[in-house]
């Protein structure tokens, strides 16, 4: 008799965005005609860029010849792409990697859900809080997290993230593994180099692994922030890092990240052991992943190139740029705000002790502007919500004029 | 302290495609301007058809404005693709599907390695034997294969695939989850409706779970052959079915495939309540993936159109007259050959009762052509080895004459 992994009926089903897509469907039963706008989701609206575009033209192209067809792919990435990443995102800040500590993947959602397959299932995880749900979630799955009561796990351990603490965590010694996302996702905060290397130190003396999420490393504005964790002596030997095209070039749609698995990063047997988990991860690769599209590979090796680089620059600062005004905007109506300085995302204080919900709903109503409630991303995330700069400039524009008008009626 | 999931350490460090790579590399190493042909490993040759070309031209066009623009898509696939594959693969063989049954993935191995997540740690598997690789590793990381000893793991069922049965396995009322791949790799065999109706009605009387691969079911030419197990009454409540477009139509490269979970599949709980399966893979698939590329599903649209359609029977029609040459020269020379009439590959019998890796290096050395050795895929496999119909038509028939002039050199 089949029987069913009853982790996954502990998940609560309600779920973030499903959630506001039903606040927001029901608002417009009641106005039909309210053209809302959406600061809520994190995904972005402009459009490729013209390099990747035309390498996806290119190797088209050549998939129809009988020359030029590619099949089934290293599962770790073609070598012109890692070799791209080596260079351009490690090599140009100091950082060794070999080729082999590259793994090209579908997205970095893909790897930060499954990287835990490597662990022992009576790990202690740490989590951020507030917090992006997927690490959780996939932990949950695993049966690591407990039971689920008033919004929390039992068995994870969650690290407060306060504005007085500028949103990073202090190192907390209960956790066996910890997920670090940096420019952070919800709050739009940084980690200094010094803070890194707390972190880092921690990590080597007390054996924890650090799962360190660099998704929005493009984003950031200010030289002394750093974009990988491996510009921190000794993490090579604590970190693997996850990187994502998605929000650095645009490619939500085309689905390519990586992730570094660094060979002389070793973790413990039961019985004392160290194991290196470079081989372990090449081995769940080989077995339960086949590449990404070569189409997509060649897309994301042609931001590399000089035009590419050029363009995505180009599209970051147009984000950056809705960021710099809302920040304006918003600081000026009153409005208590943070990050939005070196991430797409502002973390806004509810005025008035409101709860997220509350204020979500208000906003809604009251503007006809999406955001993303704090709560929904952990405890601590209550009386926050989250903005996204990813919109167009118009719809940013407009909704910072409507929050305006509404914010002075109130 | 971080611990390894040690189930992970327990995997043989040898891989079947690793294996003969380097024994063609030693080869090589004697023999530096031999010119390999190789009907090895299972991936295609042919281009990609025009319509799927085209296609993909036309989304990589729409990606790079703001108008087609397409960011995160729906974690279980486009409506349009969905809607195609309920059209062009169901309901035309009168299987009616809802949409929320089709889950698009980016390739069938990575739902087949997947699907596993949703099961309890301690049901006990049933493969056949031999068998695809990927089934058993893994569950060999989820720690339900217990050791490895002699090419077997203890606690999973190997059910032996022999020429006497067709190789189909009897129902074996020992597990509780059984993978069947038909057609199958590696042995190319197909089963009758009967016998898959054996086993659906044995799986609803003794509450076990399907995982049928139909990967190769654009191969049948037989119209009696089923080529989903849904054509099967009661399938719905026992089976999940995995496709795959790398082999229908050259997506191996390209990364597209999909998973039906049909809503009135229920599985138990330790305490014998039910539970559907299909809102657990949906809430796995929204957490751990993120959809595959909007370029290549529009890319499978296009093989749903009458030119596409056209044009991947064509290619699939010249894989298919390789089968055939390759079994009347084979069998000319009297070789004991199965599959290969609804299936890319040929199961062929070690003559003389050697072994298959003698065999592989026999063929290697005396003919330049490379083979898989049987044994690779399962105990049952030993004294036969797959070859494979994706080669060129050339390098087909150039592999037949050298098998041909080495055969009677014996």
């Amino acid at each position: 008799m089949a029987l069913v992994n009853e982790h996954f009926l502990q998940l609560p089903s309600d779920y973030l965005f499903a959630d506001i897509a039903a606040k927001v469907n029901a608002y417009r039963v009641v106005h039909p005609k309210a053209d809302i706008i959406s600061l809520g989701i994190g995904d972005v609206t402009q459009p490729l860029c013209p390099a990747a575009v035309e390498a996806m033209h290119r190797a088209a192209d050549e998939m129809g010849t009988a020359e030029g067809f590619h099949g089934y792919g290293p599962e770790q990435g073609y070598e012109f792409l890692r070799r791209a990443i080596q260079q351009g995102d490690f090599l140009s800040r100091g950082i060794h990697l070999d080729l082999d500590e590259i793994f090209v993947n579908d997205g970095a959602k893909s790897d930060t859900a499954g990287i835990q397959e490597l662990l022992r299932w009576d790990n202690i995880i740490g989590v951020t809080d507030p917090v992006y749900p997927v690490y959780i979630d996939s932990n949950v799955m695993a049966g690591r997290a407990g039971t689920y009561r008033g919004g929390r796990w039992s068995d994870i351990v969650y690290l407060p993230c306060t504005a007085e603490g500028g949103f990073v965590p202090q190192p907390d010694g209960r956790v066996d593994v910890v997920y670090l996302c940096y420019p952070n996702n919800p709050t739009g905060a940084v980690i200094t180099r010094q803070q890194l290397r707390q972190w880092v130190n921690f990590a080597l003396r007390n054996d924890v692994l650090i799962l360190y999420d660099a998704a929005y490393e493009a984003y950031i504005q200010n030289a002394d922030i750093p974009h990988s964790i491996y510009e921190i002596r000794g993490a090579r030997r604590c970190a693997i890092e996850f990187h994502s095209f998605s929000k650095t070039a645009g490619f939500t749609g085309l689905r390519c990240g990586y992730t570094i698995v660094p060979k002389d990063l070793t973790i413990s047997t039961r019985d004392g052991r160290r194991t290196s988990l470079q081989p372990l991860w090449h081995r769940r690769q080989c077995t339960k992943f086949n590449g990404t599209s070569y189409v997509t590979q060649r897309a994301a090796e042609a931001i590399y190139s000089p035009e590419g680089r050029q363009q995505v620059r180009q599209t970051i600062a147009y984000y950056m740029d809705n960021a710099r005004r809302m920040l304006a905007a918003l600081r000026g109506l009153g409005f208590e705000c943070y990050g939005g300085a070196d991430a797409p995302y502002i973390w806004m204080r509810v005025p008035g002790g409101k709860s997220s919900w509350q204020f979500f709903e208000e906003l809604l109503y009251g503007a006809g502007v999406v955001c993303t409630p704090g709560v929904g991303f952990g405890p601590s995330g209550e009386g926050y919500v989250r903005l996204t700069a990813f919109g167009t400039r118009e719809n940013t524009d407009e909704a910072l004029l409507r929050i305006a008008r509404w914010s002075s009626s109130q």
